[in-house]
């Protein structure tokens, strides 16, 4: 409900910047501009036509035009500078926070990148650069060195003053680091503590030296466990010899958990992981990301096509058990994957670790033995009502089957994604769609070894 | 790499804690318990057998117990209550914050709520039951009443005093809030912009008063999103008079959408959403998340038999168009699921609306076309790999039917979701599984219409 009026209020604030453009009154606009908040203007410019936003956001005051900056899509990015001159692209640089500009950096074609580190002071280049070095997805990629530190000597009055002169340019000042002159990490005080402390306390005093850190070169989905583990604004990234480098902060880690559950999403539906929006990808980029697997699985289900020309025979003896096997398929497939995607988020989440394999072994057997037991009943009460003629043996060799394919599929599908965590493969390709090709062809297998038993053909 | 160093560190821990236990030396033991991170404690109690983990509690100073216990999982909370004297669970209820204590109490048995309401005093018993009694996922049922609030006449001076005297017992302190006499929000301040701004500032000067905030009854998902888009490290949250009455912080809002996560995985794999961890959850409690969703898809795959029913003479005049069914319908299924999943996933980040359809539809277009295309070359030669004296009008037939289903896979995949969005339905219930018995159906019926064209049946 107030979703929506934030819509309606977006969507009035859009009209009247469009009024005002077009009916030229620049002052008018620059002042409804300024009052706003960067994310809404960014948001805003997103939908207008690419020229429109353009000369709307070069109008913007400069710090404004920065904070919107910011909030663009890299595309939108490479277009502003793209139309820009040389000295705007040098006070975007300056002032936006490191760690947004090596973002920017990392998503932009080549020429605007070489644009961009030539408008650099060598120091600051050779900064970016070494962090365009470290891995993608690494705790170096993502952390900004805008962090506050000062000395453990210094008093609480003069680590606040010292705050005072530097603590606009950093990008949070909720954490201050405190390191020793070679920039090891001795401890940490949070900006509540230091305004709650006296001033003439010291911060070695008040300082915390039980400091959790992240290495640079640890994944982001670690650092992101790490900082909602321990509730952090803030986590501090330090290098192989333990000197602070960077931090960083928790409105970083909302994005990456918010894109490690989509690359989860991805894979478990058999598509190569991206981080591209849907709509601004084009088909051709699509279908790249989708024929893999697709292939993979094809060629792959050839193997339950060739178990189904085994059974032939069978099938030619009593036709009816033909009709069975679509719902045979996918009710192994359903339970299979109810089974994968419990456990492969589970491990995502932490909360079930490889260790556990029997645990959900047992659990998983348990919970096979009710579902299919209950699944097969029903099954023979609606084969008995849908086909009255037929041979009621076939509709308990069908119910017999539904029984043990739903047992294998949940076995398979609660210890697959485990094994593959085990031998450090990804649990989440393992899911729903190798699941499905895996349980298609046992329950087949099931289904004739059952019938053959049942029918005696 | 370093992940394993956090865990190392943790198994030492934990042994040392153990031996201490064992040997008996309460006070190494208390001085081992209060140097480490109450995240880390509880991780560790929670490893424990329950007794020894109550006894090591009880050891723990009274700040740190609270804080450790506010790290619990609702079972650990309830086993330490119902074994703490009056005056223990009167000192932890005093000292946590509010909004745990709401969770904590959501999650208890009647009996142990009485418990603690009986020992809250009045006024609170009041806020108590009022939150309890906003609606389930709410903002009200996730947020804090623990909040800085101000009065805009103040000098800079003046309301860090305030904070230094106040801060302790707020949850945050890093964005204060400006309200009147009415408690209606007029502003905020930011901690950073108070430390920077001159002391003798008036708060109404340095004031933000374009001020985002959520109704005390929208749904904790446009929380999450509102803080997202903002980089926001709180809320304020306003009931229908517009009267401030708590706010909600980052760290809730990163539980917040690893949960929605979480459940649309769920709901994807055709199970019933669920917030409990897998390992604590009764194999009973597992069999009935999934059973429902099983049952329906299983009777509903009827459907797909009774289509190969009708088609039974097909096969019969010619048997090898059997072997290419369960390829062909786990092709589709894998089609549709891949485009089904990413609108989904696309509707929940935000990234795209329904108003997206048309567009959607197009790009599904072009990219089954493609894909269809590649698939069904790649099939066709498949065929005549394996199957080499095969008539080629049966590889022609099947390859023509591979394009069409992942052509029509496709648009279902990706209109449904969309369509569900539209007339207000989850779109994830919309996911994998049902796709998978919509395309089986049409894949067998397309098949069977090509197959009849090509091979004159």
């Amino acid at each position: 409900m107030d979703n929506d009026r934030r819509e309606i209020e977006l969507e009035q604030d859009k009209n009247e910047i469009l009024d005002l453009y077009k009916g030229k009154k620049p002052k008018a606009l620059i002042q409804k501009l300024s009052s706003m908040n960067a994310a809404d203007v960014a948001e805003i410019l997103d939908e207008l036509k690419v020229t429109d936003a353009t000369v709307i956001f070069r109008l913007l005051p400069k710090d404004k035009a920065v904070d919107v900056f910011t909030y663009f899509d890299s595309e939108q990015q490479q277009d502003i500078i793209a139309t820009s001159t040389d000295a705007d692209v040098e006070y975007i640089l300056k002032e936006i926070f490191f760690d947004d500009k090596i973002d920017m950096l990392e998503e932009m074609p080549a020429n605007i990148v070489d644009r961009i580190l030539e408008k650099s002071t060598p120091s600051e280049r050779k900064l970016i650069n070494q962090f365009l070095n470290y891995p993608e997805d690494s705790a170096g990629s993502i952390m900004t060195i805008e962090y506050c530190s000062v000395k453990k000597t210094l008093t609480v009055k003069e680590a606040m003053a010292r705050l005072k002169k530097v603590g606009l340019q950093r990008e949070t000042i909720y954490t201050i680091y405190v390191v020793d002159d070679n920039r090891k990490l001795e401890g940490i005080v949070s900006l509540r503590e230091l305004v709650m402390a006296d001033d003439d306390k010291v911060i070695a005093d008040i300082m915390n030296t039980d400091v959790v850190y992240v290495n640079v070169y640890e994944d982001q989905e670690i650092v992101a466990g790490v900082i909602q583990k321990y509730d952090f604004v803030a986590v501090p990234v330090v290098d192989n010899e333990e000197r602070m480098v960077g931090i960083i902060t928790v409105d970083d880690v909302i994005d990456i958990i918010e894109q490690e559950a989509t690359e989860d999403f991805q894979k478990m539906a058999a598509l190569s992981p991206s981080e591209d929006e849907y709509l601004d990808t084009p088909p051709i980029t699509l279908a790249k990301h989708r024929i893999a697997w697709l292939l993979f699985l094809m060629v792959s289900a050839t193997l339950t096509g060739s178990i189904l020309q085994r059974f032939e025979d069978y099938i030619a003896a009593i036709p009816s058990l033909l009709i069975f096997i679509p719902m045979l398929m996918d009710t192994g497939g359903n339970a299979g994957s109810q089974s994968a995607t419990l456990v492969i988020r589970g491990l995502a989440v932490g909360e079930i670790e490889p260790k556990d394999a029997l645990k959900v072994l047992w659990k998983e057997f348990q919970v096979s033995i009710m579902v299919g037991v209950v699944l097969a009943i029903v099954n023979y009460g609606r084969i008995k009502l849908l086909h009255p003629n037929q041979d009621p043996k076939i509709a308990i060799t069908v119910s017999i089957s539904v029984m043990f394919t739903v047992m294998l599929a949940k076995l398979v599908g609660g210890l697959l994604p485990i094994g593959a965590k085990k031998i450090k493969l990804d649990p989440a390709i393992m899911a729903s769609p190798l699941i499905t090709t895996i349980v298609d062809a046992t329950s087949l297998i099931v289904y004739f070894a059952v019938a053959k038993m049942m029918l005696g053909i």
